[in-house]
């Protein structure tokens, strides 16, 4: 039980009688949802109406009517599982696609209404949220991409706030720690967290498992802490008031509050977390709320009030509009462009200019400096485009100088250090993409794709274009061991879907997959990219950006029919080319060497482009991951070169024998299968 | 620039002659290596050096001639990039394996000392670490085994402490949090972390991204925080002493120091941290710190200090060795039996009664609740076994009456509240288990293995038999969502290697799979399990732990030459049956029905088995996840009945039939492959 008695609390809920009033519209919506999917959860909701109520009713500054205006307030929902609340204000307030249909179609088929909120499945959502954690985090990025862009733009156009409601599971996750952590190492004034301090989770009372501070813990991070009674409307709105005042720091108000408040046998208590109340407790719980309205329905006289909710912010959106309007031709197209995701017309240019330059001084080197150098190239002509790096900057080679402005308190810049924080930087570059303005990538270590991979996940599921920048993509890592040597992290990668896994092979390849994962702002985008230097291979223009095939004959090496095809991805591709010399010069044969940077793109290809290039003879499959996946182009694992086990500590070069990936070992291979 | 002056540390370690001495026997050892490899990390162990001598010259209870003593000190470097100063501590206490050779051969093939430590290179490391935060994580893993043992023993057999040694990296990592904040949760009094604070992160100073207040951050978490000067000998001393006094929380010692302590050009700067000193920087090093010996020589007196410190605790050993020996025969023989990690003489019968209990009464349930029926029967033959979940436990239905008994603050139990965080809880499984005396297991939906993710790879990387238990292992989850729909996750983890991804398809699997992964303590296992109930398929008992072969044909439909294979896993086993049935009827062919409950023991048959399950028929697969990987059974991923995208929120059925999964579909494809 928490500490705060539901009666006392629906005593202090009922003192301003309106927001009681309209704080139960969502508490009657939020059960009546729950009980017809017979499934979810109605706790949260009921116990964050109140605040909800007060957010929305004297803070928000939002036009249920116009839901995509650029300077809208965000609100996150870090605790996702309370979707039917964020469903019921969508509704409540207006927004045109949330139809009360929706809401009795509640985490049915078809419906806008998921289980959890969804991105893209109905305005008002801004972000997916449900994995724990990654709503704050995302909301972390949503207010470094306002700074960027009020920066850019003015506060004139770019001037609000990112609200976040988050539970005590957002606060247990690691995630949660690492963007509060951010959040207040770089002052974000104009984030405001709303902490439903329940005193509940799933296995019981918090007590359980958790006794952080949290008031403490956060102003320990630089935060500006407040705790109000999350049932009274004064007392929230006061605390909402300061929040907006505090300009120099994130604020956190820990809002006490009773889960499931107005159901008389399971407010303060687990049971109502992720179950339905069941008809009895329901109906009881609307008696105790004095709600009388039938199932779905809304009292005339509240749906209005709820209405000029919707629409108060109308008018300042017209204000801003008509601000757009007169401000300066450039900046306004500037900014309409950026915010409609559309890439600058110089785009072209400056990637034609950037393949020029290879093909005029090809290039040797690891393609984590090819990846430098395509960012040098484009960078300048992208000012949408953020970088930073978890604490790898200097590794990752992530930072180049139209980028060189640090992001630091009140001082937004174009990199951002992000700490060693790996998962909270993937978490805020989806809030970035979410927030719109904003080409956000990052990097790290590819073998920390680990700990951000949920991160990694929701940029998928969002169907958004951030982009992940993982160096030191294999064994060529070397020395610092197998804790370090991402081995399968590629095929882990390839099953996700949704996701563009680019592994280039050399300078010019990692140009192209620059270019694929800036054009492609409907899915992200991860470039594995080698710590060891790479020949350039492809030496003449032939005026295609290849990679975007996903799989090419790199080149066909020896006179005469194909005999024997070479799939290799990355650093393997300059080891394939020597094979097949070797194996023309030695056998006789001809051998086709495919470049196959991104295994999605190629499977999107026409079935006569991907048979040409896969040819009907035999095939050998090279590269220093783990086999698992490859069969689907080789038949069988043992035609593939590549790793059966973690790595090892020790020079690169001598890692490369140690586990037999070795122009040697494919011809062995190719010997075998070919029966020479 | 650390606030500390380079200058000012070194007067303040000079303090403590002998302290200083012995500390630079450390940092030469430290600097030499690197620089023989040519690659590492010179600036942690440098600056750590002073604190490392204090705690094993005057608090450290050890003996470097045994090193496997159960009872001894545990230290983890939790920044294991600092790697060199433990195989530097490890060599000059007398550890055999450790000698001089290994050191001048740090980072190299074939060497113990890897880049970072490796758990089972050398004796001494007691976890892998590297990847930041998860040292800490498991170091209070660690502590939680102290304690459950230490109640099971006694504090005459168990009363250790266990020591961390912890970076910037390790606080700003999420995973980080979630173990303080869980260990202060739990008051675990004997874990004490000596922080190294020197200001420095790889990106240059950590004011770049992390601006924490520390001591204040883990004061709210319920440590005991102390501050001191982590170069003067004295003032670590007495802030372990009373830490070590401190026994109702864990500690925290944020010790002030220099990164690079010696090094006139670079200490106290990022240019130490992670490259060699260079050979001109080194003897200036030595110099400053008045090191005359050749690379890799100790003095003989130094090293014969280092030898008295590292012989320190034999008698104190010697007298638990007589406790042990004198102690009641039984418990005598279980503490061994334990620490050896042989399962009881009971276990066999435990798991015969178990299968006889489902042949004589088949169950059709949840292959989660089979789990928990699995564990009723196991968990009271094996003391050693302690249950957790990350906050789902009535999800994850992890908890079983032997396992009752939640673990709490100065009561230890053998049920584990983790909380929301699913890595910490991975990682502490793992230090359980390095720890020893414990086979630990873990509850979380399956499609959060992606938080806890690089901590499943530890336990692989490690070679040690933590056990995941994850349910709602399928769209078969419903109405929460893709968000909470693990599609991917399957191919992601086959894809590691070293572990065993279980996907059990009844009761009889559930518990076959339940005791493979008890009877596997040499690596990890992961249950796949069902939110659904399915039928028990296998209704005879044929003597054998079928699931041991990882594939079997569970039942061949029809008569004749058998036409078709249809290999499922889970859930969609009793699917692919009723399309066989169906099949047979219909077309009159015969159907082999697969299970194929782990794609890694299956691989390990001889080739005869396999070639016999598989038959050499065409074949199917069906399994409710991504189609990555099945190719190297089925050959094209057109012949799997499975996902191409991510879920969606709906009942459990309705999602079968959306995204195809269903014995027509199964039959579709059949007919279209057989021409039928």
């Amino acid at each position: 039980m928490s500490a705060y008695s539901s009666k006392t609390a629906l005593e202090h809920a009922r003192r301003d009688a309106l927001a009681f009033s309209l704080a139960n519209c969502i508490r009657a919506l939020s059960i009546d949802a729950v009980e017809a999917a017979n499934s979810g959860h109605p706790g949260a909701p009921m116990g964050m109406a109140d605040a909800a109520t007060v957010l929305y009713k004297n803070h928000l500054k939002f036009d249920a009517t116009a839901p995509d205006w650029p300077d809208r307030d965000r609100v996150v929902l870090s605790n996702g599982h309370a979707s039917a609340m964020l469903y019921s204000l969508l509704h409540l307030t207006g927004y045109e696609d949330m139809t009360k249909e929706q809401l009795k179609n509640f985490r049915q088929k078809g419906a806008i209404t998921a289980g959890h909120p969804e991105y893209g499945h109905a305005k008002g959502i801004e972000t997916t949220t449900g994995p724990l954690g990654q709503g704050i985090a995302s909301a972390v990025g949503m207010a470094l991409a306002e700074q960027i862009m009020a920066k850019d733009f003015g506060p004139d156009l770019v001037d609000h706030h990112t609200y976040v409601f988050m539970g005590d599971g957002c606060l247990e996750e690691g995630i949660g720690q690492e963007a509060i952590s951010l959040a207040g190492h770089l002052g974000l004034g104009k984030l405001i967290v709303l902490y439903d301090d329940n005193g509940i989770t799933i296995d019981g009372p918090t007590s359980v498992s958790f006794s952080d501070n949290i008031p403490k813990r956060l102003s320990a991070c630089g935060w500006h802490v407040q705790s109000c009674d999350g049932h009274d409307a004064a007392s929230i709105d006061a605390a909402l008031t300061l929040a907006k005042a505090t300009t120099d720091k994130p604020s956190l108000i820990a809002m006490k509050t009773v889960i499931g408040l107005g159901s008389p046998n399971k407010a303060g208590t687990e049971s109502c977390h992720g179950s339905p109340l069941g008809a009895q407790e329901a109906a009881a719980a609307k008696a105790a709320l004095d709600w009388t309205a039938e199932p779905f329905e809304i009292p005339g006289n509240l749906l209005q009030e709820w209405r000029i909710i919707g629409s108060k912010g109308k008018e300042v959106r017209m204000a801003w509009e008509s601000r757009l309007a007169q401000s300066d031709e450039a900046l306004q197209a500037e900014f309409l462009r950026r915010t409609a995701r559309t890439l600058p017309a110089e785009f072209k240019a400056a990637v034609a200019d950037a393949r020029k330059a290879l093909f005029d001084k090809p290039q040797k080197v690891a393609t984590r400096k090819a990846s430098q150098m395509a960012l040098e190239a484009l960078a300048p002509v992208l000012p949408e485009l953020i970088g930073g790096s978890a604490d790898l900057t200097g590794s990752n080679l992530t930072r180049v100088p139209a980028l060189d402005s640090q992001f630091k308190r009140g001082e937004p810049g174009r990199y951002i250090g992000y700490g060693v924080r790996e998962f909270a930087m993937a978490a805020a570059m989806n809030g970035m993409m979410a927030h719109g303005g904003i080409i956000p990538y990052g990097g790290t270590f590819m073998v920390f794709s680990d700990y951000a991979r949920n991160g990694i996940r929701l940029s998928a599921l969002m169907g958004i274009g951030t982009i992940y920048v993982m160096t030191h993509d294999s064994i060529g890592l070397g020395e610092d061991g197998p804790t370090h040597q991402p081995v399968e992290h590629l095929a882990s990668l390839r099953a996700m879907p949704n996701l563009l896994t680019f592994r280039p092979a050399d300078a010019l390849e990692t140009l192209e997959c620059w270019e694929l994962a800036i054009r492609n702002r409907n899915r992200p985008s991860l470039l594995a990219l080698s710590r060891q230097a790479v020949p350039q291979l492809r030496l003449e223009e032939s005026g295609q950006n290849l990679a975007a095939r996903g799989a090419y004959i790199l080149r066909q090496v020896g006179d005469g029919e194909r005999a024997l095809t070479l799939l290799a991805t990355g650093t393997e591709v300059s080891l394939a080319l020597e094979a097949a010399e070797k194996l023309t010069k030695d056998k006789g044969i001809a051998v086709a060497v495919v470049s196959m940077p991104s295994w999605e793109l190629f499977k999107e290809q026409d079935a006569d482009y991907r048979a040409n290039v896969l040819g009907t003879c035999p095939r050998i499959a090279v590269e220093a991951a783990a086999k698992f996946g490859w069969a689907t182009f080789v038949g069988d694992e043992d035609n593939v070169i590549g790793m059966d086990s973690f790595g090892a500590s020790a020079p690169a070069e001598e890692l490369y024998e140690t586990f037999g990936i070795t122009s040697d070992a494919i011809i062995a291979r190719a010997k075998a299968l070919l029966g020479l």
